[in-house]
């Protein structure tokens, strides 16, 4: 009998975790499919972006990952567009790979609600690059602001480069807004001469009427408290209204920010659209009980990419629910289920944590609510077990103890100084 | 009685000695200028081009040096011209910085012989960004190689793209040619299916008849012998004679590479012509025993910027000469010493060590010549105790375990996939 040919395009939490239950089976074979050549943890990217963790220490080559399973072969290359019905995957170069099972785990990208032009003045965070982006952004900012305040009578200059807005109150939002008046008001204490970064501002702008909106109201205001202790601003059921070169507009008023970063919105990878299947309003797919799509029980769409509705409620686009529904999805494909016998997918809600700065984090798990230091080691705990690989969690781990404990963010480079600011 | 100001340019080995030999000295205040916002310990450069460490394990932001320095600023910014005349630095917006006192140490550029257009082809490393560079250019010729594999019958392209050039056989020419190989046939071990890392070809091509040329003979053949059992071909008496995008000509022979790579030569930063002193061949100025111009106490040139005779030999452009230099400029300033009653400089020169690869260094320290194991433990030690910053030094010694000792290169990432690249 012939192997069956198993494509996976994209391998963050999902397309890993198929992998995986697929690796060194008998009649498999499986070709994962990647723009990068890493998987990303990116439930920490945020701290590459705020310079506590470097790039290498939260991401691992795909191919090292699978280096001992030999029917698995990893592949970096854009993919075009999906062929159901030649069962092909075409890539942006025009080569062809047939598959027998597909599995599209090609998650999500940041959206701008159809204003994209905001893109280049608010950055999001997604991959490495963007991360390393926004990291060399308010970097930037302190060493001009340093360099101007000499040299001009422009007060205003100087304060715009050191007010930052962050934009969405989810979970990336916050830990990006404490973490922003963390390095102004505790990593670069003594670092200035002419300016002090004890005078940034940091803004966190939410259209709702709470932060992370998927946590109970109790949480939530805890998280706010936590956040104005640690001078950020919060603004709630508030809504950007333009996004441009000097600042964020709100209504009637403007802040003048020279810095600007996006967490307020994600739609699915265009790719989807080339499946020709219904879709929710951010262009995920609507799956079946079995991930797999209406008409088509060879293809699966998992993680950011899908939507799937459990118990009147659609699950959130977080790493456990992708990690799982590869899982399932590796697993159905494994023992070969026909398409009517195939079991529905329950997503096991272990719970929701949030970091919200040095020793304190949000911990949800079931009726159990936790705030301040335990739920702050729960956190770490939690986060470094699931980082792949010995010598990351040790790294991590290191790092850590003197990020948390000393205050310090060493990884603070500006590898590409961004030559048409500096002349600004 | 006024201050003096003491401008000093670039925050290398030189710079940064400069500097910490006047922290906190009554009377003395600094402005440290660099283009980047870091210090870089350049012997370790090498090894973030070949993935083993993170760009964050061997920098440190310069303010983060001198934080409780409160007489030193740091100012990140390039500078446009020297005016001696009206005893200003000008910046690349025409700020102008005025001083007193004037250390130049900054540094060099990779020479590429008069023939510039070489560079696009051959990157040479000298910055993190240029690591960065070649980190991802060696990486995705193997994921170009394995994608292609199967597209194309073309076996010469992917040879050209598992062949790797490294031209020059200085310290860091020996150190990357090594490094290439070992993770061709170590560390990518069972990472890919298409094709086999194993076959990868690495040139090492130099123009003289030995290897790290300022080492005896015996050392450098026994760094001959390393290599080739690296699998490294070493050319000796090898002129390069073209470098273009399919490959490199030595006279009549070419080598069809994807991969070029140079560590031939340095220049001396161009900043040093405003000067208007004389100058070596290689551009570095010819300065006086006490480290100033000839006709200018006040300005002081150190490191790879200055040429500097002792013993009828020049002091070779390595990290122990600039910081010794910067030391001594630095303590003649502190004490106002007049041009006439200064000391003259005498490098203390403790000896020479290079890298071969695991396990493996050579150790060159007045009649001592030592390799092989001590050596090396002797190589690691010295560059961890050098490394600026506790955290550093933890996380270099953590990653070299797993390196040297489990093969692992785990900083294997492509964060700006070649776009260019990827669609040839």
């Amino acid at each position: 009998m012939q192997s069956q040919h198993v494509v996976i395009i994209g391998a963050g939490f999902g397309g890993l975790n198929a992998a995986k239950a697929l690796a060194n089976q008998p009649g498999f074979s499986v070709t994962i499919i990647d723009k990068t050549n890493h998987h990303l943890f990116q439930p920490l990217l945020y701290q590459v972006a705020t310079a506590a963790l470097s790039p290498g220490d939260i991401a691992m080559p795909i191919r090292e990952i699978f280096r001992k399973d030999k029917n698995i072969k990893t592949l970096m290359a854009m993919v075009k567009t999906i062929n159901r019905s030649e069962k092909v995957v075409v890539l942006d170069d025009n080569q062809e790979i047939p598959y027998d099972y597909l599995i599209v785990a090609s998650g999500a990208r940041h959206s701008y609600f159809g204003q994209n032009q905001w893109e280049t003045f608010a950055p999001g965070l997604k991959t490495l690059d963007d991360a390393l982006q926004v990291r060399e952004m308010i970097l930037t900012s302190f060493e001009l602001a340093e360099k101007l305040a000499e040299e001009t009578a422009d007060k205003s200059l100087i304060e715009s480069l050191l007010t930052f807005v962050v934009i969405g109150a989810g979970p990336t939002g916050v830990e990006m807004a404490g973490a922003i008046a963390e390095i102004a008001h505790q990593s670069l204490k003594r670092n200035f001469r002419a300016i002090d970064p004890g005078k940034t501002k940091v803004y966190l702008i939410e259209g709702s009427d709470q932060v992370l909106n998927s946590y109970p109201r109790k949480l939530a205001d805890y998280a706010v408290r936590d956040l104005e202790k640690k001078r950020v601003t919060v603004l709630l059921n508030t809504r950007v209204t333009d996004v441009n070169a000097e600042g964020v507009a709100i209504g009637k008023e403007f802040i003048h920010a020279h810095n600007i970063i996006w967490a307020a919105g994600n739609e699915a990878s265009t790719l989807l659209k080339t499946l020709d299947v219904p879709c929710d309003k951010s262009g995920r797919v609507i799956v079946q009980p079995d991930l797999s799509l209406v008409d088509d029980p060879a293809v699966f769409v998992i993680g950011d990419a899908a939507f799937y509705r459990e118990n009147e409620r659609a699950l959130p686009a977080i790493a456990p629910v992708a990690l799982q529904e590869g899982r399932f999805v590796g697993n159905i494909i494994c023992k070969k289920i026909p398409a009517d016998k195939r079991p529905v997918f329950h997503y096991k809600d272990r719970g929701m944590m949030a970091n919200i700065g040095k020793f304190d984090a949000l911990v949800l798990s079931g009726p159990l609510q936790s705030t301040g230091f335990f739920a702050w080691l729960a956190w770490c705990f939690v986060h470094i077990y699931f980082l792949i690989g010995f010598r990351n969690k040790l790294l991590v781990f290191t790092q850590w103890v003197f990020y948390f404990f000393r205050g310090q963010r060493n990884v603070r480079l500006i590898v590409r100084p961004v030559k048409e600011k500096m002349q600004n």
